[in-house]
């Protein structure tokens, strides 16, 4: 397939969305007008960084727009519509690109979220992807609302996407949206360079530090097979390693004990420790010690 | 520069736009709404197909928002704000990013189109660069409204953009605004594949076809020039050659007289030929012959 036979079987492919008012084929995509908040993101993924030229071209669809629509919910917004670009190297076969294309295909569906644009190319390196979601949000929740006393919350559990969850993982579109409507969350974020830099980062932003308790923290099984691998503790991949994609939220305690109680999102959820005045991150070791953690 | 110094870096560098609520530095950026459509586009250069390592810097950076920018340009649209996401590889120096910021906030500035996010991260091809533009319009003007006996027009001169404009171009941002806010638009479009495929594309969307003028076709001073060099006549690199991001667009033949007449746009304007029933191009010779014309 060429980049012309790549477009026209694109356009037999996409499925026209009743927001995309005029379908593939134009300088621009056109949608309706929206309320609200326009939130706007993007998300590249390269062939030997992100993914593996043996990977499944499907799951590498599904990562690609999984990456932003993640990002959209972070914000508790909804998707609207995606770009897609697709920098394909010599030798790309077209049953990776129609695998790549149902996966991304099956993602947008999952999300509502219709791919109405893009570009495609191709040069000499290693395949490049990228992703750009706009989405709409009434209020918008932003990392940098977290207050001291605030407990701090994940979805899921942590650490060991590498071997497999980085191509399979559910944004968490719906949970995110839930939470917003139904508390009172003060800043929130999604899990993507592990949890002791992106909970770094959050408190950054909002001028605050945190204290994390080591016996709370949601290992993954995951983290666990890679630790006996690799000789690191289970609990340095929950709290380093990348592309978890769970949020990350803070809220009042008393918020956080009634989320807790009555858990309506239908996936585990975790309190991991509290928002202090005193920047920087710690960690309460099961044994009560709190030391330094240095987010990596 | 790492990945996290150059995020930092960024943000200082990135003047703060009254329309990007937020700034740098969330999971997405959060905008203001706006009213009319909402139009989305996205467009990715590839180091090796799309500039060489050797080209400036910073041009690279200006080519790769101007592109998107065109794009918005041509659906009678204005930007509202743009992603950036860049795939960088090993070696790329701290001058060349230094160089490839400047030039992208400069036509940002020159097209208000606010850098309000996207990504970095680095792999190890060719440097990648993907821009998606977010744009508004309330009554966007399409590829497929192109009507028997309108008369055909582009804007400044065609052919041997590779010379050097396809790194320097202006997109027609101000000029497509006065044509769509004075003329009786029925199709536009930027040409980027050179005027042959582009104006299929839109005789294909508009379900017509075209008649050119050779006599009338605005062939440039580089088209001439690469013409000296390779024997390829001037002509053929004005049909032909990509990259010269003019505004391609079609009126009734009494607007087009009016529009040449008294020409608003400060740029040079030429009507080229017209939009008839009979699908397929065809090129009317010096000498009245018509021939065929395979989009190339």
């Amino acid at each position: 397939m060429n980049e012309l036979c790549l477009i026209r079987w694109l356009r037999t492919r996409l499925p026209r969305h009743p927001r995309d008012l005029r379908g593939i084929g134009d300088d621009a995509a056109v949608l309706r007008g929206f309320q609200g908040r326009a939130i706007l993101t993007a998300d590249m993924l390269l062939e030997g960084t992100h993914f593996r030229p043996t990977d499944p071209p499907a799951a590498v669809g599904w990562k690609a727009l999984a990456c932003s629509v993640s990002d959209v919910a972070a914000m508790a917004a909804v998707p609207l519509a995606a770009t897609v670009s697709l920098g394909l190297r010599r030798g790309v076969t077209d049953r990776w690109i129609r695998g790549f294309v149902s996966g991304m295909l099956r993602c947008a569906r999952a999300y509502d979220c219709p791919v109405v644009g893009g570009d495609t190319t191709s040069g000499t390196g290693p395949v490049a992807i990228d992703v750009a979601v706009l989405g709409r949000a009434d209020r918008p929740v932003l990392r940098s609302g977290a207050r001291a006393f605030d407990a701090i919350l994940v979805t899921g559990t942590l650490g060991g996407s590498i071997l497999g969850k980085h191509l399979r993982f559910r944004p968490r579109l719906s949970e995110a949206q839930t939470l917003a409507r139904r508390f009172p969350l003060h800043a929130m974020m999604d899990i993507s360079d592990g949890l002791s830099l992106d909970l770094s980062r959050l408190c950054d932003e909002s001028g605050a530090g945190a204290i994390l308790e080591e016996a709370a923290i949601p290992v993954s099984t995951a983290a666990r097979t890679l630790a006996a691998k690799d000789g690191l503790s289970p609990l340095s991949h929950a709290l380093s390693d990348g592309e978890d994609f769970e949020l990350l939220f803070t809220m009042p305690e008393p918020a956080a004990r009634r989320l807790l109680a009555k858990n309506p999102l239908g996936i585990r959820v975790s309190r991991v420790g509290t928002i202090v005045r005193e920047r920087g991150l710690r960690l309460r070791r099961r044994d009560g010690r709190t030391v330094r953690l240095k987010p990596s």
